[in-house]
């Protein structure tokens, strides 16, 4: 792979900042700001057009791994999908290239500052062959709100999911066909400017990859537990913790370490003085109970205040309870829930059960929760290893993941795209 | 360059969390943790041996650029220092290697989970061609916090000050002499497991590149203007705010260029409701003000709370302060202040110099800083760039780091460890 084109960004890097003509009156006259996005697609340089994209074959194909030895994110299929962006010029086009190391400048960006973000989706194959995505808008849409928070650009949501379909179309045979496996598709979008300059990156690629994965639980589910953290914040106000960036990641390696040090799977977010629970390692956290005051059964998560991250797993529960639980007399709410309440609910027999959330496991249902020496009971009978909900929500989503249910959020490829200014084999 | 081991690390990562045997009442017996951090150097691999150290020298060495063309971290010396470590073998043989770009599988974490943290530092040529360093042990003990916290290895700070010094010594030629300019060192390390699961790093690389960069203020000091800003948060305690990690500056820049966009040079961090004063950019913050209760001069600056960066200019300007300054009747305060305090100081003509500290530009004068749309008043005159401690500080710090006063802080390599194993030529 040619080394990435290294822009030397004048302008508005290190200390070259003070280019700005502003009247002292201009300034003044605005104040009370918020972090607005610095975008690429607002400018007139080209954007991601999958018309132009070039796919190079490989020459050394790899040997599918048995579905049965798949481990997540550890092997990758034969290619992978590559578009360089520079401040001057744009997008570049759009490359599907042999799955292959990328060489980087020790100077890049992304090596110093962290100018990276990503996403996580699958591609699933039905009964019939048919490859399907699930709301991959949703990843679209919040991959270019984590880049744009970042100084990285932006781009055509649509465009990179018909690129996607190339590559996964390229690669159908590493998808097993069976249920509960997948192709997961990791884009992924880094800084390349190769100065030390702390700026906004004058170049980027966007790149991504794809590993067969089996089922989160092959064996069917296996609740958690988990250590209530309160040493340690993930997110705060006006921070980056409702996007997805590399560096939301590396700072809870040691928290989650030190929970599984005390015999527990992950630990559980808390957030201020109120205790507020947030997310659990990397999921979003859902809890069935029954409202003290109302009596009412209520499916609760945490509300999307900036503090946790936008799931789309998330989103998905919460549209899918509020259409198939409310007409059973569930509440489906979206508010902030102190530890304490969890806690009372626990001991007054009120916790009806507790349930991670994301792309990788679906749902993952919680035993116990460690806090400040108590260890909470979160509604499984000894020998259940999911709740209610849990199950329910787990078949729901999948059922529309693998075809068997037409829904909006089930996504094919369309066929219309094949045309391609350039295929080099 | 060959291509990095990639671990894959059983036992902690992704789904494999669980593998603790720890009993329900061992689990209890603990609580109220902190984040302790995982540290490579209680186990018995192999640390950091400059011994070891294997040098290959570049085929075509450059052409050093001249002085007065410098860019900060734009161009760099011939070699680099590389040493790769795995989970299982601790640290290699440290190499010297021509400079050149890292090849990397497009899955590792560092380009993920941002597994990545860094140093800033300065080697300086004095007028007889003596080689120092800047407290260099300093870097060395932030590193070491900085990786730590991020699940990646530690290492021997003596034996890296050893192993820089091999570089600076082969790259001597790229370092001006001339007062100002110096050899910006830039001591990385990043995480290079190459497999998706969301755990600590099986392998890591240590490396080191070296700028050759002019003086901050080529042409004297420029004084600064600064916008205050309350809509985004850099740090938070319980955040890891107060390390070096790459994770704290790509969030930084959308606030820095929308300053940058109303004609402000950086921005400057306030905290929480009572909107603490914390940081400038990328540097410490410093006020010199008389107080309004004690009538007495002050030289204040946040404490280390964590949520401001440990900065070793910081450390150094209040060493000096408390040595020099006091016996001239200045309090030197670590100590919170709030914004209010600042604009209260200010508009009564109390606030006598605001300057930023950091390695870069070792202090940085701030002449207006902007907030809630009144434009504060720092002290200066109009013709003024940098007021009187600004400038005496500039003085003391030069004049240590270019070995003009002899002091315990300037460190010049020994002769004694030109003894290496293998020279490759």
């Amino acid at each position: 792979m040619r080394p990435y084109r290294q822009l030397a960004r004048g302008g508005l890097s290190g200390r070259h900042v003070a280019s700005s003509q502003n009247s002292l009156a201009n300034r003044l006259s605005r104040q009370f700001y918020s972090v607005k996005p610095v975008s690429s697609t607002t400018s007139n340089l080209p954007d991601l057009s999958p018309l132009k994209l070039a796919i190079t074959k490989t020459t050394t194909p790899k040997k599918p791994i048995p579905p049965q030895e798949l481990v997540f994110g550890k092997s990758f299929t034969d290619h992978m999908l590559s578009v360089e962006w520079t401040a001057s010029d744009g997008w570049f086009a759009p490359r599907i290239l042999p799955y292959q190391n990328l060489s980087l400048d020790p100077a890049t960006c992304v090596f110093h500052y962290a100018f990276e973000c990503f996403e996580g989706m699958k591609a699933y194959k039905d009964a019939n062959g048919v490859i399907r995505l699930f709301r991959p808008d949703k990843n679209m849409e919040r991959l270019n709100k984590s880049s744009a928070r970042i100084a990285l650009p932006t781009f055509d949501g649509k465009a990179l999911i018909q690129l996607i379909g190339e590559l996964v179309k390229l690669d159908s045979r590493f998808i097993p066909t069976d249920r509960g496996y997948s192709l997961y598709l990791r884009p992924t979008m880094i800084g390349t400017q190769g100065t030390l300059g702390v700026g906004p990156p004058g170049s980027a690629l966007l790149f991504v990859i794809a590993s067969p994965v089996g089922p989160y639980y092959p064996t069917g589910f296996k609740a958690i537990s988990l250590e209530a953290t309160d040493y340690a914040v993930r997110a705060w106000p006006g921070g980056v913790g409702d996007k997805k960036l590399g560096a939301n990641y590396a700072p809870c390696i040691v928290p989650q370490l030190q929970a599984a040090s005390r015999g527990f799977q992950q630990n559980l977010w808390l957030f201020g003085e109120e205790e507020y629970v947030t997310e659990v390692g990397t999921m979003n956290l859902f809890m069935a109970m029954v409202n003290k005051h109302t009596g009412q059964k209520e499916l609760v998560t945490a509300p999307l205040d900036g503090t946790i991250l936008e799931g789309v797993t998330r989103d998905s529960v919460l549209a899918l309870a509020r259409e198939r639980l409310t007409p059973e007399g569930w509440t489906i709410s979206e508010r902030k829930v102190r530890m304490g309440e969890v806690v009372e609910a626990s001991t007054e027999g009120r916790l009806l059960e507790v349930f991670g959330s994301g792309t990788a496991a679906v749902v993952s249902p919680v035993r116990k929760i460690s806090y400040k020496g108590q260890l909470l009971d979160c509604g499984l009978k000894g020998n259940e290893e999911a709740g209610k909900i849990a199950k329910r929500m787990k078949d729901w989503i999948e059922g529309i993941q693998y075809g068997a249910e037409k829904h909006k959020w089930r996504y094919a490829f369309p066929l219309s795209f094949y045309r391609l200014l350039y295929i080099i084999q």
